[in-house]
């Protein structure tokens, strides 16, 4: 009796269900003679909170809802394990409840701070002589694990905000010469500019594209961001921008902290970034005497499943079928990557990454030859990077004009 | 040689291109010579800015990519024509530009303010014993024209915010009871539910739908309101709720105004409605100490193309059509308009509406005995009455994993 246990981890995307289809199918198919599910990731693990996934996932209908379904079908959670010293004693529940149910294998999907868990509990087995083995999928809008071309999850959110895109550039030109307008549309992303990055995609013969993308990776300066503006409409009557949620001055102070708006920090000590499209849209307004408007994609960018990229949702469930193989061969403190091989025509491989202690913690930046900073936009390298990665839709199963989904009862 | 010019006013929608491709194709069939467009309404009609359609329509590939495009292809404005004693020298300059072109009839799709403009230059025709034609052809999101059982546009916006609140509401639940969320839908619409009613159209076998919904209709209470969520919580850990951002007390103030954010007012007096969801958001976080997160539909609901109504696109198309005949026939101060034969199977008859002067500046509000005042939701009524507008989807023309336009180059 072999037995596997998944869960997810971190931010939700829309394809990050595709993964759990491709451990879940694969890991059958290996041998596994259970496949389980921890239900809120290792904190709902520590509750003993399982469930069987044959009891759900048993039919070809539900394992193509389940592709198509946003959000995590198993519960995330944002728990930090901590290192062993500090909190010995969920290491040693964790090892406990999976002993008790007599599990071999565990993936975790997640990103960085989920590569950091795998990591944790794959050196803690090996310190310990426990059987169990650690494997990480990857998953992340931001892209910004390392080692991995990629990570699924970052295409279809690219997909999103592009065709976005596309929209407000198209409605905000509705006034024309008639009236200067600024839209400014915001991008998540904390540290890393990737996504905001997708937003050149925008722009090809049916559409102008955005106007400037201001990156976290840049420094950002407020009054040489309203120069700028104050000069793009010299030159046309309708501007789109688009900036990163994270975007700070030379000393690492958010737009949000400049314009005096609250900040909140989460578990991980992260800073919730509030409104830095609004807080630019109205400050834009005061100073230039323009109409503004504030667009957020928030959530809907990484949930956006009725727009998922195919080449995504492919990859997304390649890269979980890729841990259910490495979990039965029992592997252990390994991440599941992607290499590209070749952009034009597209092609990656699927690999294991050995050493998951390069990936966890670490956050994969947009290389700086990638960033035309005298016009605050992208060069074409990184849109060559991004364009594959939207390629392709996926077909929607539909009823009285809605995507269905798959959620638990 | 008989002459038509049609133009776009108001606030664009994915679908109000499809009405003027159903103008185009039918005046072109009725014996038109000549089809003009006017750019951004009579704002530029008044400056002489004009196009001969035949040099963008003229084939097929183009007349289905402007069907696909969202906002307004000829440009929009919100420019108020005002009465006759004030502006007698406005009106006078339309139809000099009009003789001069030799344009016999005038199409108008737009909402409220449109039809007031096309009731405005009807009956200065007739007093002024002009020959010229003026003909309305219903648009807007808000579904606020009365006369009409709805309006182009509304079909897919209700689309659209059914589909994001879907994706939402999966996301929100991705922490299940491991921490108490709320998330604040803000959906477009003033005076009139209609558009935030749709969030209703979310729930079905495969998603739970939002807890409570917020209308203009009803009168808003602060206090109340944290009790109705705090109630909510109390069952459920994670609550969507959507809100309308003409949301306001029995006294007739606007919850940005409650809690004191800036207010802005347009061309025609309407408030510029700031951050509701983002005001309750930050409130109701404060006062119940849950994790809140505000989301706003912004312009994406408007625009969302690629998410439109089948049935709303061809129900357009057909509103346009109606109008390129009536205005060949002559008929002026008239609107098209839809009546519903049958909700099950939806069934529409399309009219003339005879009386402008009954349409132009009146809004349609949701009727009170459709709306559940006591759970802050809606009744079945309401629900069957959008959902068949919102069914059926419209292929997109892509290249790229990107939907195309047709834009004015």
């Amino acid at each position: 009796m072999k037995r596997l246990i998944v869960g997810q981890s971190g931010g939700p995307t829309s394809v990050i269900n595709g993964s759990l289809a491709g451990v879940y199918v694969e890991a059958k198919k290996q041998g596994f003679d259970k496949v389980y599910g921890m239900l809120n990731g290792i904190e709902g693990l520590l509750e003993e909170r399982i469930i069987d996934l044959d009891d759900y996932l048993g039919t070809d209908e539900n394992l193509e809802l389940l592709k198509r379904t946003p959000s995590s079908f198993l519960g995330t959670c944002r728990f930090k394990l901590g290192k062993v010293e500090d909190h010995e004693d969920n290491y040693k529940k964790i090892f406990e409840i999976l002993d008790k149910h007599e599990i071999d294998s565990f993936i975790y999907i997640g990103g960085n701070d989920s590569m950091d868990t795998i990591e944790s509990l794959s050196d803690y087995a090996i310190e310990h002589k426990k059987h169990q083995n650690f494997i990480g999928v990857p998953k992340t809008i931001d892209n910004d694990l390392p080692i991995t071309d990629h990570c699924p999850g970052f295409g279809s959110a690219c997909k999103y905000i592009a065709t976005a895109l596309r929209e407000v550039i198209n409605d905000n030109m509705c006034y024309g010469d008639t009236k200067k307008t600024v839209a400014i549309v915001e991008i998540m992303g904390r540290h890393a500019g990737w996504l905001t990055a997708a937003a050149a995609l925008a722009k090809d013969e049916t559409c102008p594209g955005v106007d400037a993308i201001y990156l976290p990776e840049m420094a950002f300066d407020l009054d040489e961001f309203v120069r700028n503006v104050g000069e793009l409409l010299e030159k046309k009557s309708n501007i789109v921008i688009a900036v990163s949620e994270g975007i700070r001055t030379s000393d690492n102070k958010y737009v949000c902290e400049l314009l005096d708006t609250n900040l909140m920090t989460d578990s991980f000590g992260h800073k919730e970034l509030l409104g830095c499209a609004d807080a630019l849209s109205r400050f834009l307004r005061d100073k230039l005497g323009v109409k503004t408007r504030p667009i957020t994609l928030s959530i809907l960018q990484r949930a956006g499943a009725h727009l998922a990229s195919k080449t995504d949702l492919d990859e997304a469930v390649k890269c979980g079928s890729l841990g259910a193989k490495l979990a039965y061969k029992g592997k252990t403190g390994k991440m599941v990557i992607m290499e590209r091989v070749s952009t034009v025509p597209y092609k990656v491989k699927y690999r294991v990454f050995d050493d998951i202690h390069k990936i966890a913690n670490v956050e994969k930046k947009i290389p700086l030859e990638w960033i035309d900073v005298d016009n605050n936009y992208v060069k074409k390298e990184l849109i060559d990077y991004i364009r594959p990665l939207i390629k392709g839709d996926v077909k929607q199963i539909y009823k009285n004009g809605l995507p269905q989904y798959l959620i638990m009862k």
